[in-house]
């Protein structure tokens, strides 16, 4: 193994299983197991067959994958205390599963021994051994987990030393670290993980939980001092505040650090993938995560938007499409001008940042976000406010009345209906719908009022409905933000309205879609 | 100042502001203001007045404020190039925000003076220099930030270290390095603020950003290495992946090392202030979040969760009391009864964690959370579910009817109206009340028929009204989750409504929100 090359070690499955929120079936686990593989991980942690049904049938099945760069590793305890190992079932179910490696987890902190194990210490020094033995005899590869193994150094040692020494005399082809509390300071993990290095012959390995936000940074200490393995999770899930984030580990020590993790192609899939496992684990992808996330590489700030179109290095710490990721250029009230800029081109590609209109522009944007707009993620909206202030915007109807009735209790299905009369050009539509509330409503009457003019309303559909409230302060008073995505099969858009009556920031919002629409296929005809 | 204090610089107004999806009111600042001084940290940065007319606007309410703890610090820029520093209009605002402190940022990266500023290396000094030395002698303490630092060091480590000799000769009282592209590793800064604190003597800081997933640890490694003040944000708001997260640096810092951030007294507020913030800034909660998240101490594995009982100190690094947070033994677990039974004992003293209407209320709370609800921040809707369960409810009124009308356009200046018909025992009352939206009309119109039987409805005032929209999937049609809270002066109450309609779903949170003043005012007669 080359000086440079460090062991990825998956726990998604079984530690990140652990998770408050997560809990994967076993088709789950399986389409994980296949992303985990493409990234290109060394060991992919898959928990114990006789843990549960669910277990065992995923341990039947994942044996039967082809892998090209992972392999499957069986995790469990030492023995028991005071039974012979061939008499461990647990031990049994490691071995009948049939992986090429197995983790053994045993105690490294005299007082976990005494006191939750409830053996001696001798006696545990034995479990530790014969079950690494065992498994050596049996041909297997063994990473031997020497649990809370940080705060047992700090404890006694000496012990803990005793412990790792005899996984090595067993016969461990790894010896991992365990930040179990997660409470360990970088430079503690560093030190501790640089006498361990000097003194144990084999690979060391670190496992850190994320319990004084950490975790990340203690793997990276540990590795620099001597460790060439990380174990972690895939978007750092786990139980309580997480296990280390492979996500971020990964692009820190290859990217930044020169070490070799995973094969150079594969990098590029790491945001699609962590997003994936996000998707499937069914938690909402964190988009300020480092190089996954949606923001990662989204710049707001005037003085920093403006000075990343100039110089990408003077601001990014890598090209986000190495890592699968993109650059998100958004605008706000400290926005420069050149933030904004390429929403005007998309407009009128003559104007530019020194035209008057520009300056009209940014004002106008001063303006509407005082009064609670937010175009971040409503860039159509925002497209709209630049027509209306070229001049390049025609009103595609007029809204002559509109009135939403709530009735409580209902006496039909829905509770809200709304009756809307438009006018386009000389003639007028007055129609009706119903809706299970009074945006839905209001909504459908719209549509339905604008598609005797304009058919390809059809076409569109409302996809994601969010509001914010601003100024409680103020209460029911308070002014509203809706955002409303909406969809016509090809392209997903996003508009904003904003009032202090929840219709009414609806009923912008909904405006701004179908003009969006409309201005969309006037462009294309 | 003694060996172990560290001053906590708060950046959540300014560097906070900057992140995706927040956009702060005036209102929304000066309430985060008043947390940040009730938990202690010793500066607030709160931009530059200069911005725009909502920051204009907030330096003028923000310094009639009285804090007790904080100081508030205005933010700005070095001189431009080739001006008098008087004749900067951004020096000049500084100087009128009238803050007893300033902090001026600069370039200490050569690349970037050329480059970004387009000027000389030389003039960059004298910018710095005569911008720190100019608001000295107005009498202002002066913090500059030394901006990219780290990078600035590791291009050209002779100008970066000249540009702080420069700022110190000036008389800045605090010399801050900013990892701006978060990209440094936690040994690099330790070892680059180490050689700092040896050649420059006044207190040195950090401020890191989180792009590399190790904000924290940087920041921790540089008091380590002699740095005696933290630069970051509540929650780690920020741009891109954040800033350095006050709400772990703080517990780590002085918790764990024994470093002096906060008074003793106030670190069980740090969880309760996390949580508001999140809350004014309209952002999820990180649950996740170390120490001040709600999984931060929730233990799920079967093993752990055991052990935790026998010993907490063999899980958990610290008690979660101390920062305000409890652990949250998880409802699936058997240990969750005891979770509940402090609500259900506050109803009925008698109940015990194995009586049948425990295991009923559990039942009741899973069904409840499965349609949307969630209980916590509205403790008082929970309240009366177990009233219910207990028996120990009795409707104040019965609901006949109730019709919101919404009218577009709007004929006087209210665009909402609401009639209600209620019933309390044998008689009947109907009214109707205008409003500024639907809600604000129905909470109007059901207070004024219930004031008629019940006056002491009248103390009560709505104070906040929240909206999250759940299942989004299914856009218009998805459920929606109102939070009300409501005062009556003496007592604040949060209460909770979901239904597909906002409008129901705004009028079950209204119901439980007037039915908690009742049985209160009732329990006091």
């Amino acid at each position: 193994m080359e000086n440079n090359r460090v062991i990825i070690y998956d726990s998604t499955l079984r530690d990140g299983a652990q998770a408050l929120g997560i809990s994967f079936t076993v088709e789950d686990k399986l389409k994980i197991v296949r992303k985990l593989d493409q990234l290109g991980v060394d060991y992919i942690e898959a928990g114990n067959p006789s843990s549960n049904p669910k277990d065992l049938e995923f341990f039947e099945k994942v044996m039967k994958l082809k892998l090209n760069n992972s392999k499957i590793i069986a995790f469990g305890a030492t023995r028991r205390a005071n039974i012979k190992v061939e008499e461990d079932m647990n031990i049994q179910s490691l071995l009948n599963a049939g992986t090429e490696a197995v983790a053994v987890f045993g105690k490294a902190w005299d007082f976990q021994v005494t006191e939750i194990l409830k053996t001696t210490l001798d006696e545990n020094l034995s479990m530790i051994y014969d079950t690494i033995k065992y498994f050596k005899q049996k041909g297997k590869t063994v990473v031997y987990d020497a649990e809370h193994f940080f705060d047992g150094y700090n404890a006694n040692s000496e012990y803990a030393m005793t412990t790792l020494k005899t996984a090595y005399e067993a016969g461990a082809d790894a010896i991992c670290l365990c930040d179990t509390k997660g409470a360990s300071l970088p430079s503690y993990i560093g030190k501790v993980t640089k006498l361990v290095c000097q003194k144990i012959s084999c690979a060391i390995g670190i496992h850190c939980h994320n319990d004084n936000g950490m975790a990340v940074a203690g793997s990276i200490s540990a590795v620099e001092a001597g460790a060439t393995q990380v174990q972690g999770t895939i978007n750092g899930f786990g139980e309580r505040c997480g296990n280390a984030n492979l996500c971020t580990i990964i692009p820190n020590l290859q990217l930044m650090m020169g070490y070799e993790c995973i094969p150079k192609e594969n990098m590029e899939k790491l945001t699609p993938i962590a997003r994936y496992v996000s998707e499937v684990a069914n938690i909402i992808h964190d988009e300020r995560a480092p190089f996954v996330g949606n923001c990662a590489f989204a710049h707001k700030a005037g003085m920093h938007a403006d000075a990343v179109n100039k110089n990408t290095s003077a601001y990014e710490m890598i090209n986000p499409t190495v890592v699968g990721n993109q650059r998100n250029i958004l605008m706000s009230e400290v926005a420069g001008r050149s933030a904004v800029m390429s929403m005007i081109n998309m407009v009128d590609s003559t104007i530019t940042k020194d035209s008057p209109e520009t300056k009209k522009i940014i004002e106008r944007l001063k303006e509407l976000e005082y009064e609670g707009y937010q175009y971040e993620g409503a860039e159509s909206s925002f497209e709209l406010v630049i027509r209306k202030i070229l001049g390049k915007y025609k009103p595609f109807f007029e809204l002559v009345e509109f009135k939403v009735i709530v009735d409580e209790p209902t006496v039909s299905s829905v509770s809200s209906s709304a009756m809307i009369k438009i006018k386009v050009g000389e003639q007028t539509e007055i129609t009706a719908a119903e809706g299970d509330g009074p945006v839905n409503a209001l909504d459908s009457a719209l549509r339905k009022a604008l598609e005797r003019f304009y058919p390809q309303i059809a076409e569109i559909k409302l996809t994601d409905y969010k509001v914010r409230v601003l100024d409680s302060n103020f209460a029911t008073a308070s002014k509203v933000r809706v955002l409303i995505e909406t969809s016509d099969g090809e392209e997903v858009w996003t508009t904003v309205g904003v009032s202090t009556d929840i219709i009414e920031a609806s009923w912008r919002a909904l405006v701004d879609s179908v003009e969006h629409k409309l201005i969309k296929s006037q462009i294309c005809v």
